[in-house]
């Protein structure tokens, strides 16, 4: 790589997350009345059942919302399996039930079809998109527009941030909530982005790893879900994420001295949750690193310390991504490769 | 390892593999009248919604489930995420939703908790497991049994496909069907459990491969977690699977002559569903090994093909995984380890 190119990496995906203080003012400023009059919509049609259509980053988004609308709002949910739909042509019966379409784009064909289907099944369409003029929007009843403004990098960040906070605000505004809990983020996720020296430093112990684990329970499940994804789209490193429930009931073996593990600490019920596998974890010598409150951070081998104490649990997701996307990006640079351009890296390896 | 415990080695596995054709004989012949029973009773309720519990290999048979139940009954699903009841403990309405659990030993006591709860919450129970006595089977209204025998490796092999039969049969008796297409799969396994000479010369790619990557569309990708997993579990190749259709949206870069890939493809809509990603990859020169029909195989680096002529593609999953457990078991035995004792590879491990 020359050093001009070395200087130009990872800049497009550098400048998205960063923009993610200003995109989270701008929902929560000029999105969250319309969000709000939504969920009031939807919420008088009594749905009975939730189903979430997305997929990559936004199927983490989707994710999160089915923690928060289960638990919540005692929605029950599914996450679709497209191709039910697109491939077999199944045509369920989903009255009384809310299909929520994630999708930054909103342009994918087959997501277009499958909530057309969707609404002429009976359902309840919503699509939550970073774009209002894409043919999502247009087949679906309702719209959230998640306004992160134009997204480049490959690696969505941003993106990803503001679906999860238009999400929880479309919960609360569904429970009859007004979201306020949430005011704080944007400030919290500045100082978060602030902490970019102390990333670099976790990022040295991942420059030679060839694999990683990343774990985590309830909330925080699609972070790590999420964290998993970026480090592989940008790094390429396999980096496999487990609940805690499902790592030790097997691939436990997998970590001891292995491989690196991740363990995403919510503060709160999915935190208390997830200590089992901590301790175990810890027991086995596992290098363990945490992304949590203090306490869990001073007991693991390194940290990143979040700043959890005014932060209801179900928000905590919305800051815990910020130094996991750091992290995959500083990883990448720390490899000698470019978060802007993960593709490269395979025609450099095709001449080895 | 010595000689003599390698020639010990991988024995209750492979034990346990071969006994597949008895015990899917064994489903169709005693365990069938029983299932169609508890489907009758079971449609009669008329269920709306399907929620599917599981961890690890059940929650790849969970999925099967569901896409069998979305396509071939109409019925929308959710694999639940269990955190939400037992840590968070939400109480969802769940009156006209039926609940699934999937459970080899019916005995792990949050699937036990999420069940009652369910049942508390309104939802029609039914628990499939290998053991009758459990305490899974008492707290759940239904029960049926998969007849597999105890299973004692770590590796679940026969439980799987005793699972995905027992759910067809209860599928198809939910739809008034008799389930008369299952009745060739006994001969059809045997025939695989055959071919291990085939598997071991497919095995000799993977004795030094750092990642693999597998992937399927619609029916097959219930096969591909749970042949990431068997792989995982057994030589603890970090295995990566993925649907097709998430593989082309991110991922893919990753492949290029980067990680051979194993492509899952089931003779009908879910092959062609995959067939953009199956070119996409020829055309990248990716290392791809196809399990499935004949011509497929024949346009890949390698495979295994699969007799799929008389077999309906929602039938496939229950033989196709059959190639991939021996694989898993050869891969583990080509790198010295010991497929029956996985936990030993780390202890072996930490001495270096």
């Amino acid at each position: 790589m020359s050093p001009q190119s070395s200087e130009q990496a990872g800049r497009i995906m550098a400048a998205e997350m960063a923009e993610q203080p200003a995109v989270l003012r701008r929902i929560l400023e000029q999105g969250s009345p319309r969000i709000r009059a939504v969920a009031q919509e939807i919420a008088a049609r009594r749905p009975r059942f939730v189903l979430l259509t997305a997929r990559g980053t936004s199927d983490n988004a989707a994710l999160y919302a089915k923690y928060l609308l289960e638990i919540r709002l005692g929605l029950p949910c599914g996450l679709a399996s497209m191709s039910t739909t697109t491939a077999y042509g199944a045509r369920p019966d989903l009255r009384d039930v809310l299909v929520i379409t994630v999708s930054q784009s909103g342009g994918s064909p087959d997501l277009v079809d499958s909530t057309k289907a969707a609404r002429e099944a009976g359902a309840i369409t919503l699509a939550v998109t970073n774009n209002p003029d894409s043919p999502l929007a247009a087949v679906s009843e309702h719209h959230i527009d998640i306004l992160a403004g134009p997204e480049k990098a490959l690696p969505a960040t941003k993106t990803y941030t503001a679906s999860l906070l238009s999400l929880y605000l479309f919960a609360e505004g569904l429970r009859g909530g007004d979201g306020a809990e949430a005011a704080p983020l944007p400030g919290l996720a500045a100082e978060l982005l602030a902490r970019g020296a102390e990333v670099k430093q976790l990022a040295s112990r991942y420059r030679f790893a060839e694999r990683m684990v990343i774990t985590s329970r309830g909330y925080g499940y699609p972070t790590a879900k999420e964290a998993a994804l970026k480090l592989m789209e940008t790094s390429y490193i396999p980096a496999l994420s487990y609940s805690g429930a499902d790592l030790l009931h097997g691939p436990l073996a997998m970590v001891d001295n292995i491989s690196p593990v991740i363990a995403v600490v919510t503060d709160g019920k999915g935190g208390e949750a997830l200590q089992p596998v901590l301790d175990r974890l810890r027991g086995r010598g596992a290098d363990l690193v945490v992304i949590g409150p203090r306490e869990q951070v001073a007991a693991a081998s390194a940290g990143f310390e979040l700043p959890t104490a005014d932060v209801p649990e179900e928000l905590q997701p919305i800051l815990e991504i910020i130094p996991l996307q750091l992290l995959a990006y500083e990883v990448t640079i720390a490899r000698g490769q470019d978060p802007d351009a993960p593709r490269a890296l395979a025609k450099v390896t095709e001449t080895h």
